[in-house]
């Protein structure tokens, strides 16, 4: 991506940080654009970055699901259930009121017809109301299925993709089973974090019974762009993040790398993909008293630009061969190079995670990290290959902590009529 | 506040509710406004709201502290410290230290000159630069020092003011001794959460060795206005919350209930507040199940316009007295009647709370609630009193949980010079 204004400056040299603050000069860029009425909206400050509406509706139906190639909201809520029944019926039943459901709210419409108060007094609103007065925000819904889903419960067993495996043990996971797993997830993204909790709770509520929540996360700043359209994000390293990401409009390397062909695997999930969650604590206090250089060491570009430390732009390419000496230029275990897809024979993801701050940790710590969610097109031959490879080499191993994990099916997208996961009763 | 432009129907009749979905119409007038060039900022479709620049800068400096009266910002990280040194030099160091990068990062820059880029290669960057990029997104941080700091540690008994003594326990509170107290509490409010979590962070990450992060709690969205230039929100419970909250521009309001004057106590705090904590649990499934007329009788208003149940429009005042046959319009237990300023003998505080959201309690629940925060002149005659009041009585105790308190005395704003705490020291 190039910034057409020419305000962003993108490269850095030790001498030029001695400089003007970045923030400042970010910030004043911010100020000018929000004067001249564009680029405000976004609360980014950079020039680049396009504004965008908080009234803009995503479409909820179409040939993939919403909130995969969606360039990344700001705000999400991520909730895996446990379904509780054991009636297939029931369960068709909550997916097909779910659906309905998530087409109102990402239209900006209350849950239901009469919604908060219009059932009148002598009954339960249906509708929980903290989202009235509220715009669409560009909610997305997004489902998917896990592993457990596809037991002997429901009769699901003969529509479990071969891909749908549990993810190995990758080396120094240290994951919480309740943080982890689950028969469905639901993500929802918006760009006012009252929407998707609103979102996420009314699907949670009309789910008792049926379903409960095994675990939700919160995450309070996307870290990925899913568009050229969108600035790269810092996570809580400090770094730009996802600059390498998939974007939606590069739509042969989506094809190819995010959504399930036909003749991939079962018929009923064409169209669809798979999502990967991974909590990632960042261990903030050890990484902030690492000095810069070795910061940049291990992630393999530059802080202030994101620049590979091969480059000067941020959107040069990755040269791994490129030498300083005998040293190569980007470390052997930098993390850019252990996830690049030169590494990897050419393996791609489409990541979508984001910042969480959860309180703190009883030890005087903040319990922060990275909310990571990748979309693929099969976890086996893409995400896992990449994380036993990140597990085993990457230098930031040593300051990130794998906690949480969880792998889902995510159906294809719906036409007129259909309901979610309509492709397992059929 | 009335409407000016007459968009917002505030009054709602059972007839009413039937028809066009209020978040529609919302909905649409936001829309509206947004293609005028006004109102879409706030990310609320409401008409009413004005538009801020997440470029705005909030003063740091001057007789009052900001983040009390400022027009509450969307998101807030709060955070509580124990001071861990036990040398008075070492703290008042810290205090010097914050004071100066606190000032720094709500004018939008970085937390140090060199920020995070800017020291070179061979030193742990000052900043964390999760921030850059970001503007400054009316960035306020505000400090308190909780009655602990006043114990015979740093010499400060004798400055301790006589109205910050712990607060008693209420009927009810389910305290965690995790979530509640602290030395030193800072609260960061801003636009953009990422700013206010890069605020915290570099605060704690500075303290180190000489304070701790005993709690902090991540708020998503604002609960009050505290400007008649400002929408109601909704909490959790889907209701307008602080419609009858203190307003900035009531300025003999605010100097009578929020900010301590000459005499009223230590001289050092003139000028300051106090600042209670409360995180309440909101048992959001057992309300979910309750009718709309129950959930109004407990509130006192109607869910959809925020009228009491005596009146007709949100900001009709609230008439106790009101009777249907022989029984009163607003229930005896209504909350909005047993924290009155009517029923409380002339009692007001400033609301500036936060709703939040932190994962799942374990139980298929999302721990959800509202992380109360009160600014007061004196919180034993204010805000003790009215706690008492409505933990013994009030119809809403059935739906929440009080699982965290703290309470903290705030100093008054900074002259030029002037350092965080300055007065406890001279």
């Amino acid at each position: 991506m190039t910034d057409p204004t020419g305000t962003t400056d993108t490269t850095t040299t030790v001498d030029e940080r001695k400089g003007v603050s970045r923030r400042r000069l970010f910030g004043a860029v911010g100020a000018g654009a929000a004067l001249a009425g564009a680029g405000a909206l976004v609360g980014r400050a950079t020039a680049a970055e396009p504004p965008f509406s908080h009234a803009d509706v995503v479409a909820f139906r179409g040939e993939h699901q919403a909130g995969v190639v969606t360039p990344a909201q700001d705000r999400m809520h991520f909730v895996a259930f446990d379904v509780t029944t054991k009636s297939r019926e029931e369960l068709e039943a909550l997916l097909k009121k779910w659906t309905v459901m998530a087409e109102r709210m990402t239209a900006g419409e209350e849950a239901t017809p009469d919604g908060a108060i219009g059932d009148g007094l002598y009954v339960p609103p249906s509708d929980t109301g903290e989202a009235l007065g509220l715009a669409a925000s560009q909610l997305t819904l997004t489902i998917g299925f896990g592993p457990s889903l596809f037991d002997d419960r429901f009769g699901f067993a003969s529509k479990k993709p071969a891909a749908l495996e549990e993810l190995p043990h990758f080396r120094a996971d240290n994951l919480d089973p309740a943080r982890s797993g689950g028969d469905i997830a639901i993500q929802a993204c918006a760009n006012d974090p009252q929407v998707a909790v609103h979102a996420i709770r009314n699907l949670a509520r009309v789910a008792f019974g049926t379903a409960s929540v095994r675990w939700s996360q919160l995450g309070f700043g996307r870290t990925s762009s899913t568009s050229t359209t969108q600035d790269t994000p810092r996570n809580l390293f400090g770094f730009k993040d996802g600059t390498n990401n998939i974007k939606a409009e590069e739509t042969d390397v989506v094809d190819e790398n995010v959504w399930v062909a036909y003749g991939d695997d079962q018929p009923w999930m064409a169209g669809g993909t798979y999502l990967v969650a991974r909590r990632i604590r960042m261990l903030i206090e050890q990484w902030d008293r690492t000095v810069l250089g070795e910061q940049e060491r291990v992630i393999g570009r530059s802080k202030g630009s994101g620049a590979p430390l091969s480059g000067k732009a941020e959107f040069d390419e990755l040269d791994l061969d490129s030498k300083k000496g005998h040293d190569p230029v980007i470390d052997v275990d930098a993390h850019v190079r252990l996830a690049s897809a030169q590494e990897l024979g050419g393996i791609q993801i489409l990541r979508r995670g984001y910042n969480f701050t959860d309180g703190s940790d009883g030890f005087g710590h903040l319990d922060a990290g990275l909310f990571f969610i990748a979309y693929c097109r099969n976890p086996q031959e893409q995400f896992v290959p990449m994380q036993l490879n990140l597990s085993r080499n990457d230098a930031m191993n040593e300051y990130i902590q794998h906690v949480g994990s969880a792998l889902f099916v995510c159906p294809p997208g719906l036409a007129e009529g259909q309901y979610w996961g309509q492709g397992l009763f059929t």
